[in-house]
């Protein structure tokens, strides 16, 4: 063999005049001299590799499992993503991915793949020929295409809703139910920045999945859970529903990519298999034995004799065969050593493995936040980057939601006009690089103009200005104002509309004349309105005075009332003008304000907050409230990290100062009270209370940060009382569970505290609260957040951020959003609420489930003109979806009610509590579907699972049992008895979400 | 369509907080609310793309080639290239291409694709099952893949011989043919920096190519071209074959990739053509137009409606699915738009489509030397980079020559051993970054293995150490030297071998002594050869005196002669010790060497040559010769350009000065006298007159080369005469064809000087001559190197080159070769030869024809020990393949002789003398194949083309005739008859080569 020669590379050449040619003699016959030649290596010819799936018991198998990890846009959006474009950006085709892909696998029967986007795959079928879908279609069947995952996107976990997680996942799964007739069985989380109880539970185990993979930990927690082989283990998301919720979760133990010099994308550096004789470099002993020992690295790691390879990386197998060509021969000649057995493998094929092995795992419970990867590099910035886009998709979801019950009500068209490109926006605004902020600036562009594309009408009106409701309302026209209710439960709330003129009267649908209040819009509030309509509208709203118009809506369950507003000449029944004062105080130098039960008291000198009485249940406490940023750091790399869209390094904190002593106004009428606070030149707060409601709603506009000294901030609000908390805070999982914090304290490790600020921070999409043997502060959000509590009886809540470097973490921009009119770009402005509530001990949680669904679930308003007064003669003016006699108890909300494609409802019943959280609440509870539809025949009722894609029945008796270690007596959790078909009742235990698929006889209630 | 819906992406998301959902009233019914969302754009389906080929005689047509240009070695070696495997060097895998291209090839019968180099189709083809190679064989046979080309690699233009250039090709036509039925149509030399005469008539139309394409030519030329419609011409590359050997040749516009933006490996920034309405970006429009203006610009530049897109780069198609799909969309979408033609072509149905257009094309004479890519850019270093492998290259290709005619008298074996490695090695060493010298250090090693693995025995000959040579003759044994001549006529020249001892005597077959010389190797040749010993076999060799022994051996054609070398006790018969002085004088103080016609007049102070004396044919000339050196241009990028392995870039010209003067050493003897010069402490010269010949050999050890100064150097030789050469020298087109220079002119336009020197630098192969009206200087050299002549009368040799930066042109590393032992690196050395004679004008040729020759073909050399005197009763002793009454003309050489694996033999005869080069053998010529092959029964002679994959009447008949420009009086040129099957003669015109099949009743001469 050519091996076996022994020749200097280097140096034989080099010297190159020949005396002579010269050959050898050795062999000189009698006769003739023979040439000697070498010997052509033995010729190469067709290899079959060996691949067949086989498990040694006997043996560490590596189960190789192919994948792509392609995100639903970051660098890119999603749509040049999957066409390859813009990849002077970066290379990336997700087309290339599945065309190849699909090829390897139909060219070798005993290749594997797992997909797992979906948003990219239906869009690749939907350009596949017939011919070939029916090819993948028997790849599915068989196994070699699996599904993993399988929702639109892989979701982020700390900043989406769970409602968007369990629609996004369904979108995803009922495709390929319906394509396919398969049920993904594994969750595969690999890349999102920590992990989520809800994720676990909902995510997980309410699909009916049998596991759930991920990549990302803290690094502390790895290190240790390598050391103790507790990698892998079993997870129960949910205290409520215990055992029965649980998850087997494996952690990998690097991260998704394969072990280092095994990734075969084109052009690659990994050495390939070189197996042909008749070529160089041939090197298959070398590279079987990096296998191995990469093999038993991590078998060290891991219990039973099953480990993962992910072989994949984002947006790779753009080639698949440069993959499954080295696989393929690694398999083969692993096996032929014997020292290990390698397999084409999928997650599903692994966890079955890992069941059989009969091992028993460590039990977890909890979640995996905060995440750091390295010392100082806490992701805990992407809890609040891009608030804008994160309030924008948390509106939208709520819309969603409502936008579906009334096209139910009203028959769904499958060919559209339907919700379905605002369902398909909403999804993969929920994928990791979206909703987190962490995508490029162009991308969250792209996501919130497919929103924006799903919602079309009136988009303006974020910003006070609806053309309709500030039409001149004389000339005898009046204005036709339409509230929805999309909760199960009656509503009785203030609505603010803008309007242009005083004079103004507001009946309801009986013609009843209601009280109404007439607030002006500030300067500050005008002055922003009119910037953003130049960079929307290209021109300006008119510059006639403007008020709100606020007024007491009562709206049915699942229903509308209906308000006219018009001039009257009479001026008793016109809306009252709010009263205007800047330096009012009273005997104690004090300003107190609030029509109702709750007052808070400002001192009058400067302006701030110091007390919180509720004179209804006799709560007095001290409460302040300020608002501070963080200096952002300015590293460059890993090491000098600088804070980003992922991650939060703060290096200084500042109070927010006005540069001058500005004092409050204080506005006045009789269904609310408003503060209005210039704090700085960037910073403006109005705080609210309403006569009629027991909480303080706080509405900030915070921008544009000022950068100008060259340091990025991020900005932060802080609810100040004396609560002795004892570093305890609670922190809700996806607007769903709250999950008890305490401060630089983890329980699975002994946390070593580099970043006292930034390893505090949780993420919270409902609202963080603290107490004390008395009392509890809770603070309600409108979109995802970033909080904490660093001081007892405090809670911090991030609302914004500006910064100037790259964090390093692969986006390559820093995180600094700028809007820009006419070629003039400044910071961007974010306008959002906070609610704020302090109650007896015990009593907080009816506050925070209930209005924390009000929050979730705005009234949906709607505008006309009329003339005269024919509307009322012509349209329902009030209406009600449910029985008139009927209305949801209020632990439970209508999650899902939508129209299926063909023809079936979906509902998803939610019980609002955990157990053990309210006294009254936290029971079981029960929903009757024949008042829930009055005027329909339900035909037919299935329980499903969470994601709708097989039913409820089948999914508990695939589950897997895994045993868990030292765990004597678990408690299963309390579940709702089964659905009973006469009686048409839900039984809903506390934490317990069930759907339903329901059929009608007539499905209509009206006629279109 | 979501196009039209006017939304500001920069800035309608940034203001999030909405102070109410929003939905449309307008069309509210009677009855109940609809809402408004978005219709899904029209669902996207399986696109059906019309490919179909059709030329639309009224448009422009635009042929799309789809092609990948893979290197058969550069900056990865062969092997890595075709197996992706050293990637971090550079991302490229042959493997890919040609998997990923058979898949999109079988994919869709519309799509077409050309392959090139047959090193890396061979390598992939064994590796294949039977099934695919039965599909692969339909779209060849079906011309969905075509072979262009088709020799083992695209060999280089300026630096192969032409019987290398000949070789590869037959080797990579003939497995195309086997393998395939198939002859290449099309030469496809795109990458080449430069092209030669030869190219153009041998490799070109005497393969039967129909048309020749390539993009690299001077950029003044190309300027011109581009203007005049001139880029496609028609090339007559021989004077004496006329016309008949025209080609229509076909230079591209810009370079062998795509219009800019057209490009679509994985990873490409070109924008794909986006169709699916579902996505965002379509971009259909703009597409096409992007395509028609590149047309335009194109069409705008060439003559007829058909122009030619090179779709392809450089290793492009890892992912070929990539390339077809845009181009499906293209063709689909250019023809739906309709003002042009789009369509999948091949460069044969763009030839033919060329042709049939009837059009006349301007007549290119001569070859395309030197190309510079821009001012100060001139592409002539390569004409000597590497000097030691391009003395390799030549020596293993002379070896090769007489091997094979060695295993055809002994009988081939087809499974070896046999020549096969050999040749093959030799054909990839002909690629145009091989022998160019412009590959990466590490892949000139590996070309160097190749070569070696081939000849595999005694490789250190080179360096005057050859073992059994130098073995103690006493104990009775002696030394059997063999002396095969591979050349079709009797040679007597002098032999020289290394031995350890004197007292020797030199015996002739039939036990006559003959004369010998004993010549004492210097101890600067010992010290070197020392050096590289320890480099090569970690030891050194013996440190016992050592002497060359030359003798003269008579050799008769096709044969061998067998001489003995023993020690001998009579002192009269002995070997002559040489006479060494070193400052001897005659009275003129004058030192004159030469013992025959030929005297060299030295003068005895400083050394230095000054006449030239021929006896016999009364020349008497001045002569000097002198070294040189140019210091290179230190330069970083294009613009500052350096001088490097590609380009030549002088900054400035040096004397090789020795650092004190040393006399020259004369060294005279009964054979020969040598002149021995240490022109410099790196530079030393051994001048050689023997007897009876009448030219003088110089021998020079260069290196290595100083670059302490931090300045790269390229060391020249110059010959300077007083002749009055008027600007005019002529250089060999690849060792054939004499193609006349004038110094600062090129014939096809108006040239532009920039550098004097480096452009005017030509390759030569065999050698350079001038001539005045009375006598003519001709310099012989033994392996390809850089010539010209810059002052009249004078020639310059370029010999080695040492160089310190990149020249920018992508091998990524400087030309600085160095040897390294034991860890200690110095610059290469390299020895080598040049010869030099002056006849009277007219007289030259036969020198430069016959020694040509027989500087390419050496006497081959063998040795053995025999104890006693066994050998001659054991062995054949002398020898000849021919008649003993023949012998071949001597205008007439062997080229091939060969035996096929079918048994065949394939003859190549070549007439040495081009029409009116010389007065005696530039006329027709006869060989008798019966005396060629005498005890063989001849039974067949098939005449064939050159490559031999087809018959020649087949090729003559398939050749295109072409229209020229203002051609009115062609000449056709002299051709030899008709082969006569009865009298097995055949007929040689001036330049003609002629292949030949021949099938022998019983083939072996001797039993085996």
């Amino acid at each position: 063999m050519k091996k076996n020669i022994i020749i200097n590379k280097n140096n034989f050449f080099i010297f190159s005049l020949f005396e002579c040619g010269c050959f050898s003699m050795a062999t000189i016959t009698t006769t003739i001299i023979i040439i000697i030649c070498l010997l052509p290596a033995t010729q190469a010819k067709y290899m079959f590799y060996n691949t067949t799936m086989a498990i040694d018991p006997h043996k560490i198998n590596v189960h190789l499992v192919p994948h792509s990890h392609d995100d639903v846009g970051w660098l890119k959006t999603i749509d040049q993503y999957y066409a390859g474009a813009n990849n002077s950006i970066r290379g990336a085709c997700v087309q290339n991915v599945l065309d190849s892909v699909i090829s390897a696998l139909l060219d070798d029967p005993n290749r594997r793949f797992i997909y797992v986007e979906m948003a990219f795959f239906q869009r690749w079928w939907r350009q596949q020929s017939d011919t070939l879908k029916a090819e993948v279609r028997d790849l599915v069947n068989s196994g070699r295409l699996e599904f993993i995952n399988g929702g639109m996107c892989m979701h982020d976990e700390a900043t989406p809703h769970y409602i968007d997680m369990i629609d996004q996942t369904t979108l995803g799964h009922r495709f390929i139910k319906h394509e396919f007739n398969q049920k993904p069985r594994v969750g595969w989380q690999i890349d999102p920045f920590g992990h989520s109880a809800v994720q676990a539970y909902l995510l997980g185990a309410e699909l009916g999945f049998d596991s759930l993979f991920f990549a990302r930990i803290d690094y502390q927690d790895r290190a240790k859970r390598k050391t103790d082989k507790s990698l892998e283990v079993v997870w129960q998301g949910s205290q409520s529903l215990g055992s029965s919720s649980q998850i087997f979760t494996g952690i990998f133990p690097v991260h998704y990519s394969p072990p280092d010099g095994f990734t075969f994308e084109v052009n690659d550096v990994s050495a390939p298999i070189q197996d042909d004789l008749t070529l160089f470099d041939y090197n298959v002993k070398e590279r079987v034995d990096d296998f191995v020992i990469a093999a038993l690295a991590q078998a060290n790691v891991t219990r039973t004799n099953h480990i993962m390879w992910t072989m994949g990386e984002d947006f790779r197998y753009q080639y698949a065969l440069s993959w499954f060509r080295q696989m393929d021969k690694f398999i083969h000649y692993v096996n032929m050593d014997g020292r290990v057995n390698a397999l084409y493998s999928t997650p599903s094929i692994y966890t079955e493995a890992k069941h059989t092995a009969n091992e028993k795992w460590p039990l977890k419970t909890g979640d995996f936040f905060p995440y750091a990867d390295r010392e100082n590099a806490y992701w805990t910035g992407y809890f609040t980057s891009r608030p804008a886009l994160k309030g924008y998709v948390r509106m939208m979801s709520g819309y969603l939601l409502a936008a579906r019950q009334l096209e139910f009500f009203k028959g769904r068209s499958n060919l559209g006009p339907n919700t379905d490109a605002l369902a398909d926006a909403l999804a993969i605004a929920q994928h990791h690089d979206a909703i987190t902020g962490t995508e490029r600036e162009h991308v969250a562009a792209d996501y919130a103009m497919r929103l924006s594309i799903g919602y079309t009408e009136c988009p303006l009106l974020n910003i006070s200005y609806c053309p309709p409701t500030e039409a001149n309302l004389l000339n005898g026209k009046s204005l036709v104002v339409v509230a929805y209710n999309p909760i199960g439960w009656k509503r009785v709330e203030i609505i603010r509309i803008p309007v242009s003129s005083q004079g103004l009267i507001v009946q309801d649908s009986d013609g009843r004349e209601i009280e109404s209040q007439l607030i002006p819009i500030s300067s500050a509030s005008l002055s922003t309105r009119n910037y953003h309509l130049k960079g929307n509208l290209g021109g300006s709203a008119t510059d006639s005075d403007k008020y709100w118009l606020a007024f007491s809506a009562s709206v049915p369950p699942l229903g509308f009332s209906t308000y006219i507003v018009s001039s009257s000449r009479k001026t008793g029944s016109r809306s009252v003008i709010s009263k205007w004062s800047l330096s009012e105080r009273d005997s104690n130098n004090t300003i107190e304000v609030g029509q109702g039960n709750l007052k808070l008291l400002y001192t009058a000198d400067e302006g701030k907050l110091t007390s919180y009485i509720n004179s209804r249940n006799q709560v007095t406490a001290f409460a302040g409230q300020s608002y501070g940023y963080y200096s952002g750091y300015n590293g460059t790399d890993r090491v000098n990290q600088a804070s980003g869209a992922y991650i939060f390094r703060p290096n200084g904190t500042f109070p927010v100062k006005s540069d001058s002593q500005v004092p409050l106004t204080v506005v006045r009428g009789p269904l609310l009270d408003e503060i209005h606070q210039q704090l700085s030149s960037w910073l403006h707060q109005v705080t609210r209370v309403y006569k009629e409601k027991e909480h303080a709603e706080v509405e900030f506009t915070i921008g544009p940060i000022p950068v100008d000294d060259g340091v990025g901030k991020e900005v932060i609000a802080r609810i100040a009382t004396s609560l002795r908390s004892n570093r305890t805070f609670y922190t809700d999982s996806n607007g769903r569970d709250f999950i008890k914090r305490v401060r630089d304290y983890r329980s699975d490790w002994d946390l070593q505290v580099h970043q006292p600020i930034a390893g505090n921070y949780y993420p919270i999409n409902l609202g963080i609260y603290l107490e004390d043997e008395d009392i509890e502060l809770s603070v309600l959000v409108d979109r995802a957040v970033g909080a904490t509590s660093l001081v007892d009886g405090q809670i911090e809540v991030m609302l914004h951020r500006r910064l100037l470097n790259d964090d390093a973490r692969g986006v390559g921009e820093a995180l600094n959003e700028e809007v820009c009119v006419h070629n003039t770009c400044k910071g961007l402005m974010i306008q959002g609420k906070f609610y704020l509530r302090i109650d007896p001990r015990g009593e907080g949680a009816k506050w925070r489930r209930a209005f924390g669904q009000e929050i979730y679930s705005p009234l949906l308003l709607a505008f006309a003109e009329q003339d005269g007064n024919n509307w009322m003669g012509t349209h329902v003016a009030a209406f009600s979806a449910i029985d008139p006699a009927y209305s949801l108890p209020e632990n439970i909300a209508i999650i899902t009610l939508q129209e299926l494609e063909n023809g079936k409802v979906l509902l998803r019943l939610a019980h609002l509590y955990e157990t053990g959280e309210d006294r009254d609440y936290s029971v079981m509870e029960k929903v009757e579907l024949k008042k829930l539809f009055p005027g329909k025949k339900i035909s037919k009722v299935t329980e499903m699972n969470l994601s709708a894609n097989q039913e409820r029945s089948e999914m508990e008796k695939k589950r897997l049992e895994w045993r868990v270690e030292g765990a004597s007596e678990e408690r299963r959790g309390l579940r709702g008895g089964a659905f009973d078909p006469t009686r048409l009742e839900v039984e809903l235990a506390p934490s317990e979400i069930r759907t339903f698929e329901v059929e009608f006889d007539y499905i209509r209630m009206f006629g279109s």
